[in-house]
């Protein structure tokens, strides 16, 4: 397997995607917010960039079904039904329906892998999953959210406790760059906590913001076993052997 | 002291370093080769673009007392007098000289520092010089060069140890984000070797370019005991209390 891991969106503008898999990663908060939708039981998040975009499509989808959630400075939208905590993601409010989500960095990321071969949203809590998904694929690109276009330590770890589920005991690494390199390093030197979360800048944000009680939900390893996968414009459940 | 690390220039744009100072690293090859020709008595490095730009202010400098040098690709610049392989400044070669220079990563870089209350250049050459050139700034943004818009493990690895050196035997951690912690961690992991320097991509690179007798001198620490500093449009020596 050839892996190569972009710590900032910014490092993947321009490089080629198409028939690749791409993996997605915005630890706090999107893509685990993503992965707990749909452990709620939700029918499919639809990524967007503006305010705008996602009224016009709840529009088109009809409102009824829709649920309309996201952030901005870490806080709800105004209008919206949810934010963008997992904590809010209860199967009392999303089973069966259909989310309109709209973040600071995470929805611009998954904006980027466009054309590829398949696009996954990955986090802590689902790193177990979506490392046994992609295992037979040969050419993956992790992309990193980061934060306000930089560098985010907690998205970095993350890719490399997943190149290290990939590598699995005895297996083989995966080849790489640089940042698969420093990538592994570095989860091998920062282990998810709470704590952890706490000491960066997006977990000082939420810390901030009042919402520090999302940092232990985001840290945990493993405690969802699916994988979300992009289909046209919404993300769905992808069918796994298990299931 | 609060510093700031950005893994590549593109995570710098639009950031403000008016009244910061700068640090710029580029281990492989530019920043190493401008305290290499320093040390062997240059007496002026220009920055530049392009090789057209370069061609322009070397008839206005005068060509007689002006040296050409840089790469495309690794290799040495049709027309130029040298390439930008450090082994190739010496005082034969060099004193008393300007050089004109062109790279490819290094030279943006530096270029995206303008407007910064001071503009130096770092690498492994020259760590601890300028951890005590900058030990008493309040406001530090490191910059790594990266390779080709992404993140290069040999730039992350000296700017985590001069991180390091500005913390020195008991001091103080500088404050600082995400990549503060990230280029520590990863300066523990990752010590400076050729074989460190030949397991990246920009080592790779100058391996197949048939340079890779540079690594060698790259990563050596602390060799040289000078601080290059840009002033207008040139960079100089910085005179330092003990010089």
């Amino acid at each position: 397997m050839r892996v190569e891991v972009f710590f900032t969106p910014g490092e993947l503008q321009g490089a080629d995607v198409a028939g690749r898999t791409v993996v997605v990663i915005d630890v706090l908060r999107a893509t685990t917010t993503i992965a707990e939708a749909f452990a709620a039981g939700a029918r499919a998040v639809y990524p967007v960039a503006s305010v705008e975009e996602a009224a016009r499509l709840a529009s088109t989808l009809g409102r009824d079904e829709v649920l309309l959630c996201g952030e901005r400075r870490c806080l709800p939208i105004e209008g919206f039904d949810l934010g963008n905590s997992p904590r809010e993601f209860t199967s009392e409010r999303v089973a069966g329906k259909a989310l309109v989500m709209s973040t600071t960095n995470g929805t611009y990321a998954i904006s980027l892998a466009t054309g590829a071969e398949r696009v996954i949203t990955a986090s802590f809590a689902n790193l177990g999953a979506v490392a046994a998904a992609i295992a037979g694929d040969t050419d993956v690109v992790i992309v990193c959210a980061g934060r306000q276009g930089r560098f985010a330590l907690e998205d970095a770890v993350c890719a490399g406790l997943l190149l290290e589920a990939l590598a699995g005991p005895g297996g083989s690494a995966p080849e790489g760059g640089d940042a698969v390199d420093a990538a592994r390093s570095l989860a091998g030197s920062f282990a998810p906590t709470r704590e952890m979360l706490a000491n960066t800048a997006a977990g000082r944000d939420l810390i901030d913001a009042g919402l520090g009680d999302d940092l232990e939900l985001c840290a945990r390893i493993d405690r969802l076993d699916l994988v979300p996968v992009i289909r046209d414009r919404h993300i769905e459940l992808l069918e796994t052997a298990a299931a």
